[in-house]
């Protein structure tokens, strides 16, 4: 059964179940920091994941990351998974600004987070999930 | 036309060409740090390639990570596209142990480049290049 790590649910806000993963906005407003966590038990890479599986996963990719792009305007992608430290597979999706706190430099351990006021998070989910909704046809709860 | 940038090709050795991407080595032998760079010229984002040629990308990439965990032992993948220093679309798909220089942290800008002796670079971009025939049963030059 997958039950989300603990210190990604601590540091996100859930935005939407997609068709293979669960999208996270991270709590740090630093960024437009996403998360997509594949919804199966016990991975750890993304080639864990059968390969039809990873080709969906890298759909969702392309979802989020036409959203920073085209709705959100993030200058540039950065798409990742590491998980040196929080084994879960996850892929982080960001979009990074010229003038962003650590640009040129990559957001882990670059800067404190800094967390969302509540209006803003929610804002910022409501729009992402109007979008996903628009174009993909099926919204998550 | 496609031309390697060259920030890249002073940093790395060439591997081999696979279908869609160059096969570097960088050369900092403190990780097993390869990188993918898709031959096509004017690409930033993994998903300004046409989704098709993304899945042949994620195929290579599932190429040098099996390389990585079967036949170099590494510990955990870190893949990545980041692209905010040199634009050029490139994928790092880095081993890491746990006993790495930069363990558990991303591995840029964490320490100084290790530059390789030649005879252990030509041997390890050797073994990949065997690894990848057997696997492909298509070898580059």
């Amino acid at each position: 059964m997958f039950v989300l790590n603990s210190k990604l649910a601590a540091d996100t806000f859930l935005v939407c179940d997609l068709k293979i993963s669960r999208l996270l906005l991270m709590n740090d407003a630093n960024y437009l920091w996403f998360i997509l966590v594949p919804r199966e038990p016990n991975l750890t890479e993304i080639t864990d994941l059968p390969f039809s599986d990873q080709i969906e996963v890298l759909r969702e990719i392309n979802l989020i990351a036409r959203i920073l792009k085209e709705e959100l305007s993030a200058e540039k992608l950065n798409i990742a998974a590491l998980g040196n430290v929080v084994k879960q597979l996850h892929i982080h999706v960001i979009g990074r600004f010229e003038n962003d706190i650590a640009f040129p430099k990559p957001v882990w351990g670059a800067a404190p987070a800094k967390a969302y006021e509540e209006a803003a998070a929610l804002e910022l989910i409501n729009k992402v999930k109007l979008k996903i909704t628009n174009l993909n046809g099926t919204a998550a709860a």
